[in-house]
Order: structure tokens, then sequence, then C-alpha cells
């Protein structure tokens, strides 16, 4: 082989490890983003699976804020949990004494509002990787919170920033606006044949 | 009210008390058992969610087991978590290197097996509350195990010990012996669009 043809060789080549990287590095700056889940349907696992992504996050060393919206609807046993971890998990429960429709409709959008508030601190916090949202969809079903409002400051939080949102009946348009959808279905229920809810397990 | 009618009244208020409490004792001895819980289907969240499980339980101070059938399967954020606390969650990670079908089935075989014995080792063990068998489905499916040696071993286990079982695929015995299953269902799921898999979220 010439000279020459040996120092085009080694061009060529070299551009090519070179068109590699930055096609590489255009990928990542496309695919490398937070993504938005929702978990959703009638089955169990919607909130488990949510705590399950925040003990993976705090494996690979990514800080967590958690946003609980219905008080006393997840477990007491994953609250307890991840507050041993204050540095890593940033954990709010709100919503505490919701009337619901039948009562003090102006109290409960008091309520769901400060929770967002809560929600919001986090979703703009570029040191939080994860923020989970657990029974948002409920406090949204109810018309407690603006889809509108909520979707904005998601769209707006930080690149990297994953969200998780949680709760049955999730609006169409959150379902548009995520990445990943689950619906977790019942197939079969011990309480459905009178087993009462076990600790460790149901909360 | 004369000094009997008191005496009566009282004795009745305590024998009704106590009668509550036997009530009570009756409906714990019946209803307090170890659930078997069964994450089956083709959407995200099976392991996840079994994961939150192991969260949920070590809040309240259950001891866990977790034996993964398939090495890889599931995520390394998970496994690096949980083995921050050696003396809460004894964690089992196995068959590495599974040629599957088209390989060398007798070495698979042999490899689910010493996963199993690992398995057996945590269903007769009082002092672990919750089992998890991740991706035992799979294992299952592929024949490496058998489904009776498998439930026999999972039915005599300690009285008020959980199992959850995770896998797509669940074969219809092992929906048959379980309390609950949850079927996790892909409504969307960003990869089907190009998006890369996210460290924290998926793996």
């Amino acid at each position: 082989m010439s000279e020459s043809t040996d120092r085009d060789a080694r061009h060529k080549a070299r551009m090519q490890r070179k068109k590699a990287l930055i096609d590489e590095k255009i990928a990542q700056a496309q695919d490398e983003y937070g993504l938005l889940l929702v978990h959703s349907g009638n089955g169990k696992g919607k909130s488990s699976s949510a705590f399950g992504m925040v003990a993976r996050a705090l494996g690979h060393g990514i800080k967590v804020g958690v946003v609980q919206f219905i008080k006393g609807a997840a477990s007491t046993g994953e609250e307890t949990f991840f507050r041993r971890f204050p540095e890593e998990v940033s954990y709010h429960v709100m919503g505490e004494g919701f009337t619901w429709e039948t009562q003090d409709r102006q109290r409960d959008i008091a309520k769901a509002q400060q929770a967002w508030a809560v929600a919001q601190r986090l979703l703009s916090d570029e040191s939080v990787g994860l923020v989970l949202l657990d029974e948002l969809n409920i406090a949204l079903k109810h018309g407690y919170l603006e889809l509108d409002t909520v979707l904005a400051d998601i769209e707006a939080r930080p690149l990297l920033q994953h969200v998780v949102v949680t709760g049955r009946g999730a609006l169409p348009g959150m379902i548009e606006a995520a990445d990943t959808v689950t619906d977790m279905s019942l197939v079969k229920h011990a309480f459905k044949s009178g087993v009462k809810a076990q600790k460790g397990i149901e909360f």
C-alpha cells in the first residue's frame, strides 16, 4: 500500500469514528430526556410500581421527590421506609381530610392546590431526578386541580427529570401527554373472597 | 337501678366485650395468612410493583428474600439499592447465562434448579415475611422448573409468609393457585416511538 493510500485509509477510519461519535451525541440529545409515566387502571400495583421505581432511582444515585395527593391512599409502609433517607427522598403527604364532592368543595380545592404548590417546587428543582405524584389522577378527576395547569408545569420541568403519575381514572389529556401508560387490571383478588388487608402487602 | 341489675348490666357489657375479642381472634386466625400474589401481563411494572412491596414490607419491619430467576431481566438500580440492607433483605441474583431453548437445555435446567434451591430455603424460613420470586414465570414457561414442585413448596411455606411471583406468561396453574393476580398491560410506551431506555426508569 502506498503512503498516501495508507494515509487516506487512516483518515477515512478516523472520520468514520468521528461520524459515529457525532451521530451518537445527536441520538443522545434527542433520546435522553425525562419521561412522563402514568400508572392507571383498577388493579393493584399502580403506586407499588411507582415506589419500586423510587428504589430503582435511588440505586442509581438519583434524588427523588414524592407528593402523595391523597393521605391514607398509599401505604404507610412505603412512607416509613422511604423517610429513612431524607437526603435522598423529599417526601410529602398532602390532601389530609378531603371532604370530596359531598361537603366543602372550596376547602378541598384549596388543599389540592397546596399539594400542587409542593409538586411545582419539585418540578422546578434540577437536583431532583424523579418526581412521584401519587394519586394525582384522583385529584384531577374530582376537578380539584386544572389539568392544563398541571400539564404545563409538568411540561416545563427540567429536561432530564422523570415524572410518575398514579391513580385510577387518568384523564384523556394526561394519557395523551404521557410517554408511557400502564394499565393495571385486576384479574383475581383475595379481598373479593373475603380475605382482609394484610400489613406489608396491602398497606 | 338496683345493685343486682347494675351488676347484670356490667356483666353483660363485659361478656359482650369478651365475645367481640374472641370473634376478632377467630377472624384473625381465619384471615391473616400469607398471600400468593402474581404479577403478569405484557406491560411494565410487574417487577417494579413487587419491589415497591419490598419497600413497603421493610417499612413494617418485615424481612424480605429476593430471588431473581433471570439475571439482567430486572433493574440493576433495585439490586444496588436493596443490597444496602443485608440484614433486612436477602438478595439472590440467579440464572446467569441461560442459553434458552436454542442451546444447552440440560445446563439451563440445572441453573434454574439451583435458583429454586435458594427459593426453597427462603420459603422455609419463618423469619422471612415476604419472598419475591422475580421472573419465576419465565423459568416455568420454558419448562426449566416443574410447576407442581414449585407450587407444593410455595404451599408448604410458613403460614404468614407472603410470596410475589412476577413474569409474563404466568401458567394457568400459577394463576389458579394465586390469591391475587394483576395483569399489567401496555397502553402506550415511549420505546415504541423510538425513545431509548432511561437509567433509573427502565433499568
